[in-house]
């Protein structure tokens, strides 16, 4: 595939899901192993409506379904999350955030992703990873 | 203040965040240290529509806040998530879910929680563990 | 096998691993799903000379094994971790430690356990989860 | 400090522990906000004698002194870890290992740093994080 169909491909496998079109994700980047996700703060996704900040649970779902697709830039299938892990860094209160998911181990049974979510000005907001049960 | 007033003032802070009204939660128990909160499997919350899974997302939204809240039925106050972790056990493809979280350990800097999520069928779907950074 | 059997069966499984003889590491009940294990602090174990603190390593330690038997006693065999988490609550600076490991999710592919180590005082030192890859 | 000088002071901080002396670590690289130590697989560490894998309680003991440390080289002292995540990617059955740490978020309150664990081969053994709880 071309990187034009290789992200429109993906687009296409992430926008299967309802929780995720909702979500309001945006494929910006594939390769092997791995991917990046651009999406936006917005109202509804507020924990706090004092200081705005995104709720950790938001951050999260990136962090789990990152990783599952990055696992499918492998051409490898990830079926379902074992487990999932998030630090949460700097409150993310506004703008267009970033999130690159890397595979760091592909296992014939389990492997494992690494995210990173990056706000507007740089700075990392949450990372974590994942570990995904292989097909 | 009574079992009552105690499951208003939850709901209340519960429903503060726009996403958590999002996730339609109703608080069904409080004690000190401990919070039960049910919700209810909908088509929005899929991640994979040929199974109707519930995102992990999700999930591991329920598990961050469950244990911020229940920090908070202790009368100390946590401020924001530092880490979650997640263990998904099996897929909750509908009905209702009941989300307990309980104090594992209150502390002056961070605190502790574990959630455990449960399915109509009374089946652990989720469970997992947030450390909070405390008032 | 009855109790006294069972024991002996699980302190020769334990005793197999030249690190887990260093531990010293008594088994001192199973059940179905359940292991405990007792263990004394000792100067080897120090972190921190000045508080006599228990290194964090020899907690994950005994949470990471734990777990891996607890599966062991359901009579289905896990052969490796795939990733632990520790969650530290309190400085063990003497005397004996419990450790006790349950499982949380026999599954044929992976599995959860769950262990918390308590000191002499009856109060939480230690806990955390390792999940397993099954034979 | 010159980097000889530095490696010594890191040397010395970590011999203070005796489970640290035990572990036979040696500082092989420093700078601000990465520390990298050397260690040897040895018989005392097995965890399986039948495949000579080393213990994943030794792993994980790199992991949380590892990052520990790794807060230190920013003149930031970390006193305590607040949790621990270790994900086991191969088995390690001899030779040298190297094991890296890098400060992914520097608190006021709490610091995060992930640490690599390679094996003679040049391939990742382990990786993990941990929160450390700031002075």
């Amino acid at each position: 595939m071309s990187g034009d169909d290789a992200l429109k491909a993906f687009q296409g496998y992430l926008d299967i899901s309802p929780f995720q079109r909702w979500l309001g994700l945006k494929v910006e980047a594939t390769e092997h192993g791995v991917l990046t996700i651009g999406f936006d703060w917005r109202e509804e996704f507020i924990s706090n409506p004092g200081t705005k900040s995104m709720h950790g649970g938001i951050l999260a779902s990136l962090i789990d379904l990152g990783g599952l697709y990055a696992v499918l830039t492998t051409k490898s299938v990830a079926t379902a999350t074992v487990d999932l892990r998030v630090d949460y860094h700097r409150p993310s209160t506004g703008g267009h955030l970033r999130s690159t998911s890397r595979v760091i181990k592909l296992g014939s049974k389990v492997s494992t992703a690494e995210t990173e979510i990056i706000g507007e000005d740089g700075k990392l907001v949450a990372s974590g990873r994942g570990v995904y049960l292989m097909a």
